[in-house]
This record gives structure tokens, sequence and C-alpha cells, in this order.
């Protein structure tokens, strides 16, 4: 029994660390959105900053879950999490690279006047960045009620991506001199868009992952 | 050692498997591109219908090594061969989703008349394509000298990718009515943009894969 504590005590390491990585990459696109909304270039120099933090997490989580796999050789339910981890981990490197992709056009917006006020955008990333957090959340809690929540929210932010994108389409046609500004702003929402799309990837797995669980439940029940 | 041949089959199967997905997702991408560089939207239907084969792959090699996972309890290089496995063919499920976006945007395209020749795209996306087929045939034959003529290659499409943006501008700045199907273009190249990070993501792997092998080796000989 002592061996199945200590495994589950890893298990529970694995979790703590992945929620961690989560706040890192949700900090990371808070600065990131930060730094073009405050116009603060210094605060897209720190995003890039923590965006290696957040490379050297997934290689560090991603050692972590190779070795309970190969020393640990866990079954069904563990083994399930514990690639399904490895996945996660993969998304969450990538919305990093989204952040430092925002917080470059923002140190080329920041050098040119403001083109319009920023307030769908920062709605965007409040919504992303609440997405990354909860999905992370469902997914160590097995919770797909909250996964369901946040690929609902998913439709949010696309929504308010085509409101600014309809935005910016009127601005260059009114001011070609506005193009190249609108398209960095395109851009941003863009990658904003992207992120919320690897955590609804991951709500979407979670989904399935603890819908799988409950059939296969129903199923032993039956049996 | 009966078993072990027989693992043995299974990885080739595995990856036999993650080769076939790789040529039906390089087939999707040329069918997407060519939807509208034929002007052809019922290509785009088609490519729809590849997208949920390419889904369904995804789901069948997941669970194909998850087994794997479960029954054989795999040691280290074997480990590690599958838990690649599995993150690659998240990455060839969202090549998939690109190349959905494209059709979506060949559908629109095609209703208007054509903005200007179709030269950059077509060749980005043959060089995307043979990224696609080199990064898996770097994976299953541990081929790192492979995996990084594919990372090269990424800088090519990154090339093309900045001339299109350019001229498009270009097009916008002197024309407005322009804008609405450069925008459409210029998503169609950051798709195909995408596509290649995915790939170089992957050869990335690879490397660092093959790599930590030749440290390894390395560390083990002078033991």
């Amino acid at each position: 029994m002592e061996t199945y504590t200590h495994f589950q005590e890893q298990l529970e390491e694995l979790k703590q660390n992945l929620l961690k990585m989560a706040t890192l990459v949700e900090g990371t696109i808070h600065e990131a959105v930060q730094s073009l909304v405050q116009r603060d270039s210094q605060l897209a120099e720190d995003t890039f900053k923590r965006e290696k933090q957040i490379n050297d997490m997934e290689i560090a989580i991603d050692e972590m879950c190779l070795k309970l796999l190969a020393l640990r050789q866990p079954m069904a339910i563990d083994l399930r999490f514990i690639t399904s981890a490895m996945k996660i981990i993969t998304d969450l490197e990538r919305m990093g690279d989204q952040a430092v992709n925002i917080a470059e056009r923002a140190i080329s917006l920041n050098q040119e006047p403001q083109l319009k006020p920023y307030i769908d955008i920062p709605r965007m990333a409040e919504i992303t960045e609440s997405m990354v957090k909860d999905v992370l959340d469902a997914f160590v809690n097995r919770d797909s009620k909250l996964a369901r929540s946040v690929c609902e929210r998913d439709d949010l932010v696309d929504g308010l991506n085509d409101q600014v994108v309809r935005e910016l389409l009127t601005y260059m046609m009114s001011d070609p001199k506005t193009i190249s500004r609108a398209v960095h702003l395109m851009i941003v929402c863009r990658c904003l868009e992207r992120i919320a799309d690897h955590a609804t990837n991951i709500a979407e797995d979670v989904i399935f992952m603890v819908d799988a669980l409950v059939i296969k439940h129903h199923a032993d029940v039956k049996e």
C-alpha cells in the first residue's frame, strides 16, 4: 500500500505543477495584453522572460510524466490522466508562444499613435485567461461541467474577435494610413482567439475523458 | 521472445498508421489550397469530409497508443516514442483544422473576382506539405538530419508569408475595395504558416528525442 500511496502523492505533485504552469501562462497572457493596453514595452520584454520559464516547466513536467509512466506503469484511468497531461503542457507552452506574439505586436504598436481605445481586446483577454485557469481546474478535478463552460466561452471570444475585425476593417477602408496598425491589432486578436482554441481543445479532451469514464462506469455496473 | 516480436510488430503498425495519417493530412492541405487556386468550391467541401477522417484517425491511433502503454508497459526509448506519437497526432489533427480554415476562406474568395494571381500561396503550400511528409518520416526513422531540414524550411515559409502580406498591404492601401479579399488571403497564409509551425514543433521534438538518445548513448558508453 505504501507504493500506491507514494504514487498518489506523485500524481498530486503532477497536478500541482500543472496548475502552477497554467497560472504562469495566465499571467503571461495578462502581461502581454497589458503591455499593449498600458503602452508599456518593458512589460512586453518581461513576457519574453516568462515564456522561457514556461518552456522550462514544460520540459520538467514532461520528464516527470515519462518517469511516472516508466517506473509506475499505471493502468487505465491514471494512464489516461498522465498522457493527457503530456498533451496539455504542449498546449500551455504554445499559449506562451502566442503571448510572445502579442507582446511583439505591442512593441510595434507602442511606437505609433494609438489607433483606437482598447476595450474589446482586454475583454477578450480576460475571458481567455479565465478559460486557461478553468480548463486546468476542470482537468485536475475531472469536472466536465466546468470544461463545458470553457467551450461556451470560446464562442464569446470568437464573437468579440469578429466584432473587432469588422471595426478594424472600417478603419482600414476609411483611412489607408491605419492599415498597418489595424493588421497588427487583428493579429493580436487572432492570438487571443488561438489561446482560447487551445483551452477549448483541452476542454474537449476533458469532456471526452470524463464521459468515457462515465460510460465505462455504467458498462462496469451492468456487467 | 515472441511477446517482444509481437510488440515490435505493433510498434511497426503504429508507425504505418502515423505515416498514413500524415499522408491524409498532406492531401487535405493540398486539396484546400487547390480549392482556392482552381476556384473550385466543391473541392473545399471535400476538404471538410477528409478532415472528419483525420479526426477519426486521431482517436483510433490515440487508443492504440494507450493500449500499447497499458498492456506492454514499454520502457525508455519505446515509451518516449509512443508518448511522442500521441502528441504528434494532436498536431496532425490541428493541421487538418487549419486546412478547413483555408477551405472556408476559399469558398468566400471564390464568390468574388480573383484579387491577384496565386503564385506564392501554392508555393507556400508545397513547402508546407513537404514539411508534413518529411517530419513524419524523420520521426519514424529517428532521422534528426531530416528533422533539421524541416526546421530550415519553416524560415522559407515565414519569408514567403511576409512577402505576401506586404504585397496584400499594398493592394489594401491603394484600393479599399480589395481589403476584405486581402484579409481572407492573409488568413490563408497564416493558416499555412501555422501548419508549418506544427511541423516545426514536431521536428524540434524529433531532434530533442534523437539527440537525447545520442547523449544518453554516449553516457552509457562512458559508464
